[in-house]
């Protein structure tokens, strides 16, 4: 018999039934657009992503410089928008100097493998974000993952460690229950032990801070000379991209070595001109985070007060635990049957294996709009989520 | 004396104080939108990226979408923009299913991670991109990388491998030089041994084959059941974004388990639309890609008569060798100088620590671009790059 290749990938129906079995079955939801449902889903923070403003210099860009950036941002895919932007995230967030990636996951990736190496330490929190963890495991450092929000276990870990280099990685607000990472405790563990601390800021930038300049600025640590902060474009911006801040000396290295950088085409002109319009109404519109975090709390509290394990937000991002995988789904597709679109979270997108609801809230929601959102979240409940 | 955290990156002095001596610096050369310079460093080799089909419809797309896609594939960040690109992909191109990524560095990582990981074997040619090298490295498979071109020895190493499961990952047209994989030597070895075979094609979709249809369609592959195709929307489609197209259960395993498709927010909806319009250009236009390859043998031709060491074009891209990373970088300076852009490669960014020009070549170059383009490179070259 002729060898086809027709079993090489076989194993991958073994693996499909798995999660079927398990109730880890993910499915697209292509959205239309002109849809009616109310989102509490999506990570356009600051509801910018269709602002006239926004998505008009989104496409005065794409017709100006055209649809692509057409190379490596060391090639030509460096326009005048691109270094506008990281003049404008820079000064806005009071670093030194910022730069431009493809994606928050690119940034991520880039600095972590640039700043660490065989022979550093890297110390993180058990949440961090994928892109975080991948960073971290592409960059053959000696990796010490630590329990979640223990600043003292990770000071532990800077002073006992047997490398001269070290990097504390973190989210700044975490990704999943929303809630807060210890910046200063960290901070002052990286200063007492000679360590660099790099904070991924994706759901606080533009949700924290005076003005929305997020966690790290918040923390007053964004001029620090050990610390780096990391940023997407594509929630609070409302765009796609992502953002490394920090030191002169940092950002040039980056430039100079980050693979995602080097060998990454440069971010569309019409992203890199959307950030930087909605950078702008963030600038002339300074009320916008704290609408944010406003609406996050309001939200959280009715969901507490009605009996579900609803975490306290900290910036946009709340989750309310379900009771099993299948539970979560079935909670989601009613809500979503019932007019308001929720996140889902399942193994393994979770770090702690509870699946739950995840709820983000924007700026632009309406008193009616969270009215709606609670109720059909309480109706739509599954038995066992709520503890009264 | 209290830490005051200045001293962490002071190791980053050091490296660019070596990188300055080696003349291995690199510097941004920010683009306005009217630049008059004749580009041959970008990637945009159809020139669709400024054509006013597709920008145009990136504008469209923003006005009617939002500037961005606001979450990850899986929650809101899918558009009917984004599954009908897909489908376009998947079926220009014969394949059963498509998938998009924000980037096609993010393609390359999710493909390779989510098809491969502990305890089994990767085989690789020694010239891939820096994407698939990184996403080699994350899977934590067993690495195993042969000499650059030789299928022998990938087949060799399939055969004497010790793991069930194996993939081969190759580019079809390399970054660097230009030349086309072995592919037809690799499928059969990959079909004789029970492999997987990826093939990035992000430099032979749109150039090579049929209609542009690419070097793994033109080796008739595309729809075998062990072979997987990574693309760009970066290069020939002039846009931004990735996509891995292959067999439906490949596709449906990628979108449930890979990580850059799972915790990466999806492509900007311009993006997408800039893509699928450029597509249909393709498709309406199938004259482009060989007017690409034409131009390519031109100039590597008339280079090669004045003595330089040019390679062969498969594709798009030419390369130059140059004597010294820093007349390579004084080359490309004074091309530039006279109105021509050309690409410079240093180490890190070629596998062999050969500095070279990178040229690249557009269907839309006219015969007096290409005369001013060769007489200038010819004009501009240091002593010893030309051998006679
Ligand atoms: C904490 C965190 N970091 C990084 C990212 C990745 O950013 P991007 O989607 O721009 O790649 C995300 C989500 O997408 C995130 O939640
Ligand atoms: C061979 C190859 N693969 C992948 C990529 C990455 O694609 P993207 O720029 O869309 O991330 C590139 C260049 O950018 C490339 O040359």
């Amino acid at each position: 018999m002729t060898a086809t290749g027709e079993q090489v990938f076989d194993w991958i129906d073994a693996r499909a039934d798995d999660r079927r079995r398990a109730g880890l079955t993910r499915q697209l939801r292509p959205r239309g657009s002109d849809s009616t449902l109310l989102d509490l889903a999506g990570n356009d923070y600051l509801g910018l992503s269709r602002d006239k403003r926004v998505s008009g210099a989104a496409a005065a860009a794409a017709l100006r410089w055209g649809a692509g950036s057409t190379g490596s941002r060391l090639v030509t895919g460096t326009t005048e928008l691109h270094t506008e932007l990281e003049h404008a995230l820079a000064s806005f967030c009071g670093a030194q100097a910022a730069l431009v990636f493809s994606s928050g996951f690119a940034a991520n990736l880039g600095a972590i493998t640039a700043l660490s190496g065989k022979g550093s330490a890297i110390v993180t929190d058990a949440y961090i974000h994928a892109s975080l963890i991948d960073g971290c495991r592409l960059s053959r450092a000696d990796i010490a993952v630590m329990k979640h929000g223990d600043a003292a276990a990770i000071n532990h870990a800077l002073s006992t460690r047997r490398t001269e280099h070290a990097l504390v990685v973190t989210d700044s607000v975490f990704s999943v229950d929303g809630d807060l990472a210890p910046l200063p405790a960290l901070a002052e563990a990286c200063r007492a032990h000679n360590a660099g601390l790099l904070v991924d800021d994706a759901h606080g930038f533009g949700v924290l801070g005076e003005g929305g300049r997020g966690a790290v600025a918040d923390a007053g640590l964004i001029r620090e000379p050990n610390v780096i902060t990391t940023l997407t474009l594509s929630k609070s911006l409302g765009a796609q991209g992502g953002a490394v801040l920090g030191p002169r000396r940092v950002i040039r290295h980056l430039l100079e070595t980050a693979r995602t950088f080097i060998f990454d085409t440069g971010l569309a002109p019409a992203s890199a001109a959307a950030a930087l319009a909605a950078l702008n109404v963030l600038k002339e519109e300074p009320g916008r985070p704290e609408r944010v975090r406003t609406n996050a709390m309001t939200v959280a509290m009715r969901l507490r007060e009605a009996g579900f394990r609803a975490t306290m937000p900290d910036a946009a991002v709340i989750s309310v635990h379900a009771p099993s995988p299948a539970a979560a789904l079935g909670w989601a597709d009613d809500c979503r049957e019932a007019g308001v679109w929720v996140g889902c979270f399942r193994p393994p997108s979770v770090p702690d294996k509870i699946s739950r609801l995840r709820l983000t809230v924007r700026a632009d929601l309406t008193e009616s709009d969270i009215d709606k959102a609670v109720d059909v979240i309480i109706r739509c409940a599954p038995p066992g989520a709520a503890q009264k």
